[in-house]
C-alpha cells in the first residue's frame, strides 16, 4: 500500500461549536470519532437540532469499520440516533459514555443497530487497519478520553474535549504520561481541541469550585439551590460532599439531573453516603438550613426546574425570602437572554442569586492556551489540525501550534468537509466532501432548506398579507371585492383604513382589461403593487400572498 | 408647600439596557433626564427601536420645564425625534451632545420644537424649582456629564454614564471633587449607574488602549485598520496620536464615522495635524505600511464598512494578506454571531485580526465595583437609586450601596415606572406610572402589540399555510377542490404528497352537512382539522390560515 495517503476528513465541529464528526479513513477503512449534534443559531428559524451530514459516509458504507466516543455530552454523541436510522456497525465508548447512549438510542428505538462495546483507558480496539486507544482526559464529565490512533503512517492523536486540571474531582487526570510515550515514538498528526483557544493561562482546577460550593453552604443560613448541567456529574460529588461537610440533605430535581444522577449512582460514579439524597416527604420535613437542592435549569431552558421556580410554576419548591440560588455553570452564548431573566426573578422573588459574573462557582471544562502549549510540548507532531472551534478559534490555536514548534506550513486550518492528506512525504489539502448543515426540525430530517429558512425570516420580520379575488375568467374582471387577510404585520382593528385602501389597490390592478388572458401573471402583479403600497404607507415589507379563484 | 414629595419617575433604562430616561417631579415642575433609546431584543421580531413612554408626561405635560442631556448616546438621547413630535420644550447639554441632537433632530425635521442650550460644566440652570448644574464625568465620549440637581429637600445627584479614568484621553476626568463638596453638604438622593455593578476592581484607564494601539501601529509590517464605535471620539484621536508618531496617515470610512469625525474636528473635539487624514486618492497612493484606516463596523453591523470588507464589498478598501484588523470595541450582548463572522471572514481572507478576547485594545466606558464605592463615599446620599441596568445589575448595585453605607432600607431597586417618593421624614414607593415598550417599526410608533409578536414567534417557527376553499352558498358544499400555499413550512416539491392528503383532509370537513349553516365556523373547523393532521405528520405547527369563498 506504499503511497496510499491517510485521508482526515472532518463532517463537523471545525468552523462550528458542536455536532463533531471526524472520519479517518485509509484504503479500504473508514473510522468514526464522535457523531454529535449541534443546537440551531439565531438565524435557523424552528430548526430543532443540526446534524452532520453523512453523504460521503453513505456513498463509502462499505469501509466503515467503527465508530468511537470520546465522551457523553450531547455535542459529541447527540447524532447517533440519527447515524443509526442508516448505517449500523460497532461503537465504543467509556462505562458512561456507553450508559448514557443506550438512554438516547433506546428512546429512539436505534439500540439494535449499535454493537456497543465498553472499552477502558489502555484498552486498544483493531479497526481495519487502525488500531485505536483510549487515554484518559479531564473534562466536565466522568470517563472522557483521547484517543491514540494507530495508522500505517504512524500515529494519531485526538484529544477529544479536554483540559488539564491536577486536582480534579473524581481523579480524573489528562494521562500526560501516556502522550509523552506517543511524543517519544513520534507523534504524526495531533489533533486538538480549541474551544478555548482565545484564553490566555490556565483554566482553573474543579477544586477551586469545590471550596467555593462549600463556603456556600457553610455560610447559608437558609436553603441552597444549586443548578448545574445535569451531565456535570463531579460538580453534583462536589455539592453532595458539601452537603455532608454541612449536616445537609440533598434533594436531586429536574428531570434530566434525576436520570443522570440515578444512573451515575448506579454505575459508581457519584458516592452519596445513605440518607443523604432525599426524596418529596423527607425533603419537606427538612428544615431549610438543613437543606441544598440540585436542578437542571442552569441554561435558563423554558420548561426546566429552575426556570419554573424563577416562574413560580415548581411542583414541589417554592423559592422564599432567605433562600440562595446558585448558577453554577456559564450561559451558552445564545442562552444570556434565558439565564438572566431567570436570575432577574429570583432576585426578585427575595432569593439571593450567585452567578458567575459575582462569584467563582463555574470553571470550564476546555484547556487554555498555556495547557494547549503543554500537549503540543509532549507530543511534538509532525502535523497539527486544530479542531473543535469557530473558524477563529482555529486560526488562533494553529498560530499557536507553531509558535512552540510545530513547523510552519505543517498546521492545517481545515473546516468542516475540507480533505487533509497525508503520506510519506507531506500532508496537503486534497479536496472536499459534502458537509451541509443537517437541520432536523419536527420529523424531518435535512428537508429544511435556506429557502424555507429565507422565508421563515422574512415572516417573522414584517408578518404576512394574504389576498383572494375571484376573477370572472370570461371577463377577467374581478367577481366580487378583493379580501385581504393579515397576521403579524399591522393591528387590523386600528388599520381599517389602510386595509381598504389596500383592497382598492388591489382592485386597481384589474382595471382597463377585457379578459383575463391579458394579465399575465395576474399574482405577481397584485402583489408587487401591494408590497409597494405597504411599504410606502408603513415602511414595513410583509411576505404578501396572493390567492386567485377564477369563476 | 411643606409635605410636597419630590417624586423620582423611571421611564426606562431600569430593568432594562438601553431608552433611558428618568423624571423628577416636585409639585408643578417636571424635569426630564434623557430621552434614550433601545435596541430591540432577540424577541421583539421585526421591531426597529424601542422608546420609552411618555404616557405621564402627556398627562402632565403642563408641569414640563426642560430636558437635560448627560451625554450623546443613542441610549440617552435616541428617541429625542420621537419627544419632540409632541412636545416643545428647552434642552440642555454640553456642546458635542448639542451638535449630535441637532444633527439627529435635523434629520427627522424636528429641530422646530426643541429649543436647544449649549451648556458646560459648573453651569447652573433653573427649570421651575429645581436648580440643574452639570459636572464632568469620564465616559466613552466627550463631553459626558452627570447632574447635581438643587430640590426643594436637598441636592440629587445623577451620574449618568460614568467611570472613574486618572489618565483619560482628553483631559475629561470624573468631577470628584464638585461631587465631595455635595458629599460633604450633605445628598439627598444618589442616582447612579449599574452597568458593570457587577465587575470586580476598577475599570481599565482609556490610556492602556492608547499604549497597546501605538505599539500594533509601531509593528504592524502592513496596513492596518481599525474598528470602533463612532462616537468614541477619544479612540480616533489615539489612533490619530499613534498614527502621527509613526509616521502613518488615517483614512476614514464608514458614514456614521465619517460624519462623526468631521463634527468633532469643526468642535474641536478632535486633533488631527495638517495632511494626516487623507482622502481616497491619497490613500490610494500611500504604500500600505503608513497607512491606517479607521472604519465603522465594530458591532458587525450588515452594512457597514468593516462588513463590507469582510465580504469583500467596500468600494475602497480590498483586504490583502498582511494587514492587521484591529476590533476596538466589545460585541455589545446580540451581536456577538455577527462580530464573529466577520472575524472568520476577515482570518479567512489572511489578515491578521486583533479583537479584545485576544488583545486589549478595548476598555469600557463604565465604572466597576471599586469606582461605584468611590462615588458612595464622597457623596455619602440619604437615599440611593440604582440606574442604568437590567434588574440584577440594580440588585448588586443596591446591595454595595448598602455595604459602604446607605443606611438599609434607604436603596431602592425600582424598575421603569414604580415611583418614588421622598419627603422631609422618608422615602417609600408610591405606586406606578405606564411605562411599556413603545415599539418603533417602519413608520409606525406603538402600534405593534403583543399580539402582532406572538404572530411573527409563531410564523418564524414553521411558517404559514393558507388554505382556500370554495363553498356553494345553498348546498353547503365544495365548489371546488381546497388550494394550499405555503411559506416556510415544508419543501412544496418534494411534498406534494402530504399537500394533497393535505386537501383531501380539508375537503373531508365538508362531509355530512346538506347545506351552509350546518357548519358554524368552517374556518375554525378547517384549521383545528388541518393544523391537527400537519402536527401529526411532520411534528411542526405553522400558522393555517383560511379564507372562505362562498358562491
Amino acid at each position: 500500500m506504499a503511497g496510499t495517503p491517510l485521508r482526515v476528513i472532518p463532517l463537523g465541529g471545525l468552523g462550528e461549536i458542536g455536532r463533531n464528526m471526524m472520519l479517518l479513513e485509509y484504503a479500504d477503512d473508514i473510522i468514526v470519532i464522535d457523531v454529535g449534534l449541534m443546537f440551531p443559531e439565531e438565524e435557523m428559524l424552528g430548526v430543532d437540532l443540526v446534524i452532520p451530514d453523512f453523504t460521503y459516509l453513505r456513498e463509502n458504507v462499505h469501509k466503515l469499520r467503527a465508530v468511537f466516543l470520546t465522551h457523553g455530552h450531547e455535542d459529541h454523541v447527540g447524532a447517533l440516533p440519527y447515524f443509526f436510522r442508516e448505517f449500523a456497525c460497532s461503537v465504543y465508548g467509556t462505562r458512561l459514555t456507553d450508559g448514557l447512549i443506550r438512554l438516547k438510542l433506546g428512546e429512539h428505538r436505534q439500540l439494535q443497530k449499535a454493537d456497543l462495546h465498553v472499552v477502558k483507558p489502555g484498552e486498544v480496539i483493531d479497526a481495519g487497519v487502525f488500531k485505536v486507544e483510549f487515554f484518559s482526559v479531564a473534562h466536565s464529565i466522568p470517563d472522557a478520553c483521547g484517543l491514540i490512533i494507530r495508522t500505517p503512517l504512524g500515529p494519531v492523536v485526538h484529544t477529544g474535549d479536554f483540559k488539564l486540571d491536577h486536582t480534579p474531582v473524581m481523579d480524573q487526570h489528562t494521562d500526560l504520561i501516556r502522550l509523552a510515550q506517543i511524543g517519544a515514538e513520534g507523534c504524526l498528526l495531533l489533533m486538538a481541541d480549541s474551544t478555548y483557544a482565545e484564553q490566555e493561562g490556565y483554566t482553573p482546577s474543579e477544586q477551586l469550585v469545590g471550596d467555593a460550593l462549600r463556603n456556600i453552604l457553610v455560610n447559608a443560613e437558609h436553603r441552597v439551590i444549586i443548578a448545574t448541567f445535569a451531565s456535570l456529574i463531579s460538580r453534583v460529588q462536589q455539592v453532595v460532599d458539601a452537603a455532608v461537610f454541612t449536616g445537609r440533605k440533598v434533594f436531586v430535581t429536574g428531570r434530566s439531573m434525576i436520570d443522570n444522577v440515578a444512573m451515575a449512582r448506579q454505575l459508581g460514579y457519584l458516592n452519596a453516603p445513605e440518607g443523604v439524597i432525599v426524596g418529596v416527604e423527607e425533603m419537606r420535613n427538612t428544615p431549610h438550613s438543613k437543606l441544598v437542592i440540585v436542578t437542571t435549569g442552569s441554561q435558563g431552558e423554558p420548561t426546566s426546574a429552575l426556570t419554573r421556580m424563577a416562574n413560580a410554576d415548581h411542583r414541589h419548591v417554592s423559592i422564599v425570602e432567605g433562600d440562595t440560588v446558585v448558577l453554577s455553570a456559564t450561559a451558552i452564548p445564545g442562552n444570556e437572554q434565558a439565564v438572566y431573566r431567570n436570575v432577574d426573578n429570583l432576585f426578585r422573588m427575595g432569593a439571593d442569586v450567585l452567578y458567575n459574573r459575582v462569584s467563582n462557582i463555574h470553571v470550564r471544562g476546555h484547556a487554555s492556551r498555556e495547557e494547549l502549549k503543554i500537549i503540543q510540548a509532549v507530543l511534538q507532531p509532525e502535523y497539527f489540525v486544530p479542531i473543535h472551534g469557530e473558524y477563529r478559534h482555529l486560526v488562533v490555536h494553529s498560530k499557536l501550534a507553531e509558535s512552540v514548534g510545530v513547523p510552519k506550513g505543517n498546521a492545517f486550518v481545515l473546516t468542516d468537509g475540507d480533505v487533509l492528506e497525508i503520506d510519506e512525504n507531506e500532508a496537503r489539502q486534497a479536496g472536499r466532501v459534502p458537509a451541509s448543515y443537517v437541520y432536523v426540525d419536527g420529523m424531518g430530517i435535512g428537508d429544511v432548506d435556506q429557502q424555507i429558512l429565507r422565508d421563515r425570516a422574512h415572516l417573522s420580520t414584517d408578518g404576512v398579507v394574504v389576498v383572494m379575488v375571484s376573477v370572472d375568467k370570461r371577463t377577467g374582471h374581478l367577481e366580487r371585492p378583493p379580501e385581504i387577510l393579515t397576521r403579524g404585520f399591522v393591528d387590523v382593528e386600528m388599520n381599517e383604513d389602510l386595509l381598504e385602501r389596500s383592497r382598492r389597490k388591489v382592485a386597481d390592478q384589474f382595471k382597463g382589461a377585457d379578459h383575463y388572458a391579458e394579465f399575465g401573471d395576474i399574482n405577481t402583479k397584485i402583489r408587487d403593487a401591494l408590497s409597494k403600497f405597504l411599504y410606502d404607507e408603513t415602511r414595513r415589507r410583509p411576505m404578501v400572498l396572493t390567492v386567485t379563484v377564477e369563476v
